[in-house]
């Protein structure tokens, strides 16, 4: 038997046992004729002592240790004389009656501690070392328990967890699939999921009527940052629901985790249109942590005299409390960060409301005192406050804005982790046009249905058809979405229609749903939710790679394993398949 | 809101109660001017009666519904004049206030019965139909409760369930991977996980000493009856045990399913080594339901004259109870089935133990009533049986007196499948070796650890080298397998060279897993389990198939789907690919 114990339970309650260990030597520290070993395994961390006094033999093959050697130590549970009070091990020590080496180990190429001296590239060659420092640790461990206790939430409300294929059939619509050359099926592929989407509306009809999967589901998009071209998300659908019961459901559990795990009991989650958010955030998934809600002034500031009002669509700022005392230089550092491509404004309008009540602005030439105080007004502005205005095209200012609005808030030290503030976003358009193509694309997805009051716009005023599709925000982060489907295979034709298949494509690609919704399809809808994206947030971090044990690097490699490679011809052979550069 | 209640829950207790309900019309039976209805979801089904008396319309419309067409419908809990207690509903029946048509239906294509009039293969193609067939919505609940027990049991054991990756790195030993191409990574491609082996083992480097993951792998082979190109594995791994801790953790895990899901308390599971099992059954997954152990005969039946013993390897044989009176034409019809080419024998022996006390034997010729009598004795055969042997190359004979003792089970109504037997065989071969490429492979896989006492042997005399390698066998059918792995670098090297690898092609291969062991690598060991499988087995099935919601034919076809399906020359592009056969 390799151990009696782990290296994170022993106590005064041990007191004079004998015990055997197993672990990693996390630290050794000579101290005259006694050796302190630091023994460590994921539980937590055990002092062994090696005292020359007691038994030379052990004491001598203990300086042989270096870090992260696998040991296992027979000895007495002993109660420490000088405790250390920040581990629950820290009352004790074992003193060792044996000492056995069972592996060594070269010194690892970064150290294995909370803060460690390796860069990003070298722990992700070396992951399984990266795996043992603490940080890292602990969140494949938070990760691990969040997903055990949501099968158990969901187990219990008459869930059912239902695997669906991974090898199926590539849909040229949307985002990019991974396909699999099939040998036994000559010049066919699969394609990997991009998510169990059709199968789960399969399940619905088939009278599966709570359904949810953690399933991997696979995109080839061009990575950007934080992007993984494998991803985890938690499926979930529901029959003979409308979306108050779906949202319900869902925030129900969102609670529970969050209780569970960060120990923060959340109100009832505001709701929003997408409307609204996108009118006062400039965003459909604002952080709502902290105010600071866009203030239109098209009526106020346009036809003024000042040109960039005047030409512009939408005039829209925000109201910074409590920074009119903002330097020349800290307003320029605005300027640049709204002009930065990636923001996209033209300039900065300040509007200083000054201690004393009086105003003082960049745009002081076309707008006397009077007419700012009124501004002031609607913004609800206080003596100190530094109102920020932008004006253009309606959209890229509210985008621009929005990224402003984020910036200001993370300035003023608005928006901390530890506060969470939810949001459901609803009411989101169906369709949304590509100007590129002159096509529509479905926002959410094409089996998402569209308001029943609104079908009739379809055909005529497609850009205003609102959809039963839903987001949950939270901080900012989408962190899960989801849409009462369509189950009527006329409506559903009419949608595919809408978003220019032709009828034979539509037949072709979605033939086998079309088919199912006229066998007696339920009404349902569902959710899905990012779960490394839900991890990273529970752990309290930004990168999602943090919270996947084997993640892969930016140009989607992993670079541990090597992967991917070249395979050699007979494959390709097999497969029927050659390297086109190679013709 | 679409229902108070599901069709499964309504009892007397809720008499006189209103509510509304929603389903499947799984039956309309017109009796004068009543209608009854039977309502169908998930959790059951309820009788709905529409009186032309009480209310004209409804009994109108309910005389439109079709099966499977889709209602809701309100109306009062009433008594049934005529109970049904076959059902958990059979008390009550709903008396229709309101009913409306929620979805229409075709008529389905096969009936959405027990027992269905529907052929194999349009039940794939409408497997969502076939879905709601309760024998087939009973497998795929059960399996879905029985992950959640799993996960919950081994949870409660402080295994983490740790995700791996998907998208990995081809390795070219053993059965084929399917292969993904990388369109960010130009002519290089990664390979879906045939198991999640090196993962697991890598997270037991970095101290996840109790690892579990239920999870899908694919294995690209030509598919033989119930073998599906993906299936699930429950995979475990933990650190610092030995055989025995593994063993008798996952007994006591089988143990408490066996018991959760079927009420069978289980006994201890008997171990045997593989040897013994080769030896007494011909297999390495016996079916121990039933005895009929071989019984070894060279001593006795060799060297006396008769050719066909004189020049065999081996002669042995089993003793059918209470057979002696078998007719010539149902020996005749063994001897068939011996011959039989999956079988391979050249004859079959018998001797009849007749209830006299006499024999009588298809070798007469060449051995006596003593010798006979002596060889019953062997048999501990009784008069009234009947002893059946088989002569030749002593592996193939083996394996043909498998599958005779299997027939003589089946025949003797000796394979009950409420009955069950399991079994550790353990002590495997590390070697097997291909007669065809004179190469040594690994029975298990190259990372199982040899039996220490043998290591020595590797080099001189690897058939005789023993694996720590254990199989779970229930009913003759292997449930799971593992071993104890290597953890040291030069073992593993020693093994990778055993299997006529390069020192180069280990470390292009498996260079991460060589160098992961350079760095404290714990002593560790595990099991996966063929998890669909499993699902069969607890559900009585034979196939695997009842037991996933969208499997594969045997061509690897989704015959729902159409998958595979070709892909358009744009995606071939981007990929870099083109087809072979069309240059």
């Amino acid at each position: 038997m390799y151990r009696t114990h782990n290296c994170g339970e022993l106590n005064l309650n041990n007191k004079d046992s004998k015990v055997t260990l197993s672990g990693w030597v996390q630290k050794v520290r000579l101290l005259g004729g006694m050796n302190f070993i630091d023994l460590r395994d994921r539980y937590g961390i055990t002092q062994v002592t090696c005292n020359q006094d007691i038994n030379n033999e052990i004491f001598e093959l203990s300086k042989q240790l270096g870090r992260e050697f696998v040991i296992q130590i027979e000895g007495i549970v002993k109660e420490r004389s000088s405790k250390n009070n920040n581990i629950p091990t820290g009352e004790i020590e074992i003193e060792a009656t044996h000492l056995k080496i069972i592996n060594s180990s070269k010194t690892p190429p970064f150290t294995i501690e909370e803060k460690t001296d390796g860069g990003e590239d070298i722990r992700m060659k070396y992951r399984y070392l990266d795996l043992r420092r603490k940080p890292l640790q602990e969140k494949i461990i938070l990760r691990s328990k969040m997903s055990a206790e949501i099968r158990s939430y969901l187990t219990n409300q008459d869930f059912l967890e239902i695997e669906t294929p991974f090898l199926i059939k590539s849909t040229p619509e949307g985002a990019r699939d991974f396909v699999v050359p099939s040998r036994m099926n000559e010049n066919e592929f699969y394609a990997l999921p991009q998510s169990p989407q059709t199968f789960k509306q399969l399940l619905m009809v088939s009278g599966y009527d709570k359904y949810f999967q953690i399933v991997r589901c696979f995109r080839d998009e061009d990575l950007r940052a934080d992007r993984q071209p494998e991803f985890t998300q938690l499926d979930c659908e529901m029959s003979f629901v409308d979306q108050e019961s779906i949202l319900n459901t869902f925030e129900g559990l969102m609670k529970h985790m969050f209780q569970k795990f960060l120990n923060v009991n959340l109100n009832d989650f505001p709701r929003m249109t997408y409307e609204d958010a996108m009118a006062k955030y400039g965003s459909d998934k604002p952080d709502t942590r902290f105010n600071m809600q866009f203030v239109e002034l098209n009526e106020q500031l346009k036809n003024k005299g000042f040109v960039v009002f005047d030409k512009a669509e939408l005039v829209v700022g925000i109201n910074a409390e409590g920074c009119s005392s903002y330097s020349r230089k800290q307003l320029d550092k605005l300027t640049d960060f709204v002009k930065k491509p990636q923001v996209g404004a033209q300039g900065l309008v300040y509007i200083k409301y000054n201690e004393d009540g009086t105003f003082k602005s960049s745009v002081d030439k076309f707008f006397n005192s009077e007419q700012l105080q009124e501004i002031a007004k609607l913004f609800n502005a206080k003596p100190g406050d530094l109102m920020l205005v932008l004006a253009g095209n309606k959209d890229k200012t509210r985008k621009a804005l929005n990224e402003l609005r984020l910036e200001m808030g993370s300035i003023l030290n608005l928006r901390d982790p530890k506060v969470f503030s939810p949001l459901w976003v609803i009411d989101f358009p169906l369709l949304e046009h590509d100007e590129e193509t002159d096509k529509w694309h479905a926002m959410h997805h094409p089996f998402t249905s569209p308001k029943k009051e609104d079908i009739h716009l379809l055909d005529t005023a497609p850009e205003q058809v609102k959809a039963n599709a839903y987001d949950l925000v939270v901080n900012g982060v989408e962190i899960g979405g989801g849409s009462i489907r369509i189950h009527e295979r006329e409506l559903q034709q009419k949608m595919f229609s809408a978003l220019g298949f032709t009828e034979q494509e539509a037949e072709e690609q979605f033939g086998f749903l079309l088919g199912a919704f006229e066998y007696g399809a339920p009404p349902h809808g569902g959710i899905a939710f990012g779960f490394d994206r839900w991890a990273a947030l529970f752990s309290g971090v930004e990168s999602i790679r943090d919270c996947i044990a084997f993640p892969k690097n930016n140009s989607g490699r992993d670079v541990m394993l090597n992967a991917p490679a070249s395979i050699n011809n007979e494959q390709l052979k097999e497969l029927n398949l050659s390297l086109a550069s190679e013709n």
